[in-house]
């Protein structure tokens, strides 16, 4: 026994006609985005205690078997950058795009659509409009993007909250491609970049959930960067090592069959047997 | 757009409680049941609508994704004998195990552990005492070992409900190995069975969702008899292809990986791209 906490959805509204009426293959084009999981939709706190909003850009493999956005490498390295501002609960967390990107380039030739936009303004409205949260953190340009197309509808023109673009947290495994220094000098930019959004954000986060004093980054990321995600994110019975490190990966021998699958694996530490 | 339905998953007590308190690995040992992939708790109503309660044996590989009980072939053709009792939306699924038996003779093992029971009892508490159920279907032997010790509970013992022990959905499978005429032998027997089951629980049916002629099963399974599940069953935003046919399969080369791994595929004719 014991007790596990667990995320209880979309029980709410707008949440729940939020994830009722959502646009499919018509809005997102299956050639650029890979409409065939389905959406994913948020991680974190849907009943008002968020303080902070962050914007991701796309989910990918392991968000289509979690059905909660950011829980891969990406979302560990988020999640220490919110503990550093004391938020370890109130946050919630949605993405530029409902659907995982498809391909080089799909995310940039559908960073303007209207019809995608008006969908994840409805989200930003509810998370937003006369709403506790403090501070709005987008990860990367695309979610930089969203963020100010939102911020010049009559919503977000009236909204007053503080606001970051930071790196996007997997932004050195893309730009390295492998190169171990150039990917050594890309992290130490990202946390050069993320120490200013800390100092930044730290005075607009009136009401965090624990006070604690700023620690910057330092040059390299340690492990005490990388924070699991809290039980409380996920649905029900999922199990501890959903929540960490990687265990979905997309394969198959020929183009077609990798992009139909995802392989789940219980990392070698989680086998109980 | 389009209005999608979803299972707003454990809002209410006392399921909320359920799901946060389940027994583990201390109670279901790693050597006789798959503990890594969590348990599995439900599918169906959970508001008080559902007239119809049904034991399944332990979730499988389709399971552990969707995290719903008994959506792969044996929901599918359960889904079917609902509806020739009229029960399209108004049933609940709970299953005699919270996790997927591994190997021969784990199930026999454990069916009649009180701390298994003990835990499963609470459910069958919830769903069957002071509410709207007319009738109990247990699939197959495990399942009913579970009712009948529900059944010699106190609770138990005061619940009137009709009950219905009947084949398990994929005992043809499982006893034909193969054999094609084995299989036919086994599917027509498994038929005569739930005929018999309908025609039993039929007049204990006072409020089906539908109101329509009892018409029974042939000598062979048809297309008609496989129902999808349907989409309010399932978490939101899950595709439409997780709801029918096989997709979900325990792949690997040695045994330590095949235990280890799921690999998802999105069916031919759901690929989009």
């Amino acid at each position: 026994m014991g007790g596990h906490d667990f995320d209880p959805g979309y029980v709410e509204e707008p949440f729940r006609s939020l994830c009722a009426d959502y646009p499919g293959e018509e809005v997102y084009p299956a050639a650029d985005f890979r409409v065939e999981w389905g959406p994913v939709f948020h991680r974190g706190r849907l009943d008002g205690r968020a303080r902070v909003v962050v914007i991701g850009q796309d989910p990918a493999q392991h968000e289509a078997i979690t059905r909660r956005i950011l829980v891969g490498a990406a979302g560990q390295r988020i999640q220490g950058f919110l503990a550093k501002l004391g938020i370890e609960a109130g946050y919630v967390m949605v993405n530029a795009f409902l659907y995982s990107v498809y391909g080089q380039g799909g995310g940039e030739r559908h960073a303007d659509d209207p019809a995608i936009a008006a969908y994840r303004n409805r989200w930003l409205d509810a998370l937003l409009v006369d709403t506790g949260v403090e501070a709005v953190v987008a990860l990367g340009r695309l979610a930089d993007r969203a963020f100010q197309a939102w911020k010049a509808t009559p919503a977000g023109q009236g909204a007053e909250v503080a606001y970051q673009r930071i790196t996007h947290p997997t932004a050195p495994e893309s730009s390295a491609r492998g190169d171990e220094e150039a990917y050594e000098r890309a992290v130490e930019a990202m946390l050069r970049n993320w120490n200013q959004a800390l100092e930044r954000l730290r005075p607009a986060i009136r009401s965090p959930d624990v006070n604690r004093d700023l620690v910057l980054y330092g040059t390299a990321l340690q492990p005490a960067d990388y924070a699991a995600i809290p039980e409380r994110d996920l649905p029900a019975g999922l199990p501890a090592w959903m929540r960490s490190r990687s265990w979905a990966d997309r394969v198959g021998r020929t183009r077609d069959l990798k992009r139909a699958t995802i392989a789940v694996v219980v990392p070698g530490d989680a086998r109980p047997w």
